[in-house]
């Protein structure tokens, strides 16, 4: 599906979610800034996600500059992410997502 | 499209994104709780969205606590939509995204 694109809007809100609004990117994120996974198959199994779902989300943070893609393994071919200064510097975004969560959702009832 | 859902997932990251997740929500509340959009038709007009799509958004943030719908139109039917404590309580999230935003999107170039 391709989704209506945000970028001619002059509003940062909407930039931002032209990098990071996608479903399952923020929860990427996640993994990698706060839980500290770098490696495709820890993510793509932690999260139970579609491989070619991940790869998309994936590509996409390269592209916009919050991951760097290293190859850790040649044979077979296997890869890790690396988050750039952008990439953590959106945990505080993170952050404001779980406190509202835990306020405001039913993950309230389990802390 | 039917996306795989978080609702199983135990944190508070998920199941706010289980709420506010999806492509075009973020930008909805933005257009309520900053902006002060009420009505339908002054959110759709702004956002340039499709209002099938505005629809199932606005319904599922009303089904989820954070908008509350009210007739203000008998004929033609029109409808507005009120931001709850939960959606005023998103703020934090927005000026977050905005703020990452301005300093690592193309947003900055324009600030």
């Amino acid at each position: 599906m391709k989704h209506k694109t945000f970028k001619h809007m002059d509003c940062p809100i909407a930039q931002s979610l032209e990098v990071v609004g996608e479903w399952w990117t923020p929860l990427i994120l996640r993994n990698i800034v706060i839980v500290g996974h770098t490696r495709f198959d820890d993510i793509q199994e932690s999260l139970e996600i579609a491989p070619t779902v991940l790869t998309r989300r994936l590509n996409h943070l390269v592209d916009s500059g919050l991951l760097e893609r290293h190859r850790y393994s040649e044979h077979p071919p296997r890869f890790e992410y690396i988050a750039t200064e952008a990439a953590t510097d959106f945990k505080p975004v993170l952050k404001a997502l779980a406190k509202w969560g835990k306020k405001w959702t039913s993950a309230a009832e389990h802390r």
